[in-house]
């Protein structure tokens, strides 16, 4: 393929392999950059090195985080019998757009999934269950509703049981603004299975 | 909102800049980040300054180049009697494609557009009428097929003329592998126009 320069060739072949960027976005991203001021460029490239050396993660919950433990950790105004399981880091950020929740949170890092090789032992459980004192009220499981998420939550519950706090998974059914007409059978059901008195 | 790190905060307002990636896409590209190995992220930071560092433009034809004047300009192997006008360097990227084309290009850095304030000078249409010397025989414009790629085409046309070389604009009509019946009419128009006997 035709190429004018290497160095823009090999930009282009590194954005490619962000998610949901192909060969022809990478190549759009890559000349957008070069026709981008130098100093943004700097900034962008900085930012990237930068989120790598100072983003870690919090001992406690597990979510990525500049100190440990993390600020939603050591917030006094959460709600600490609370502790809200997901799957990534980046779920939290949705979960934070809700109403009135302000939980602790606890980052799995994954979910099982026997077939990809992942099992109980590479997810953040041991952590998890060691949190589970007589302060910790509920453990809400938002994991998603994929059926490697139910998995999880499933076992999730089986070992937090006999540590005593309340076991609780997010409702499934139909979203806010949804139309029942192009709903699909599973979520129905759990729609149906789910409803509660007016 | 709520953001578990300001410098994954700035990571995700400085990708959300580029094209066709908004706030969303760009939280998860920043995810995906942060989820690298370090030396992929080094790598990437490392590409986005070598292309802005190394990559300038050949004096000759505008396009983009690591060297003066660009492969391109000085291959032997072109056919140097062939000028191709397009409006970005990219563009060169996707008539390369073409097989059996190998001609010489200029990159006007962008389309006559007073909306937008862009006029004649703006462009590189100086650079180009200077290299319209007894070998060049064609020049094919190839700017977008839009109203101001349009209007470009018409406006060099007049320019070029009395240089001597011949002008011509890359066909309008219908895509290969395209639908009639999904064809717009201006397209269809055009593809009738510039019908050719069999």
């Amino acid at each position: 393929m035709y190429q004018s320069s290497e160095s823009l060739g090999k930009l282009v072949s590194l954005l490619s392999r962000l998610p949901g960027v192909g060969r022809k976005t990478a190549g759009r991203l890559a000349f957008h950059i070069l026709k981008m001021h130098e100093d943004e460029a700097k900034d962008l490239a900085e930012a990237i090195l930068l989120v790598k050396e100072k983003v870690g993660s919090c001992t406690v919950c597990c979510n990525i985080s500049e100190v440990d433990p993390c600020p939603v950790c050591t917030d006094d105004k959460r709600d600490r019998s609370v502790i809200c399981v997901v799957e990534e880091a980046s779920d939290i950020v949705a979960l934070e757009k809700a109403e009135d929740f302000k939980p602790l949170y606890h980052v799995l890092g994954g979910r099982l999934s026997p077939l990809d090789g992942i099992g109980p032992d590479d997810l953040n459980i041991k952590s998890l269950l060691a949190r589970l004192d007589d302060s910790v009220a509920e453990v809400i499981v938002a994991t998603n509703p994929d059926v490697e998420g139910e998995a999880t939550a499933m076992y999730l519950n089986k070992l937090i049981k006999p540590f005593g706090p309340k076991t609780t998974r997010i409702a499934r059914g139909l979203p806010v603004g949804g139309d029942l007409e192009y709903a699909d059978g599973v979520t129905i059901t759990r729609a149906l299975e789910g409803r509660q008195e007016l």
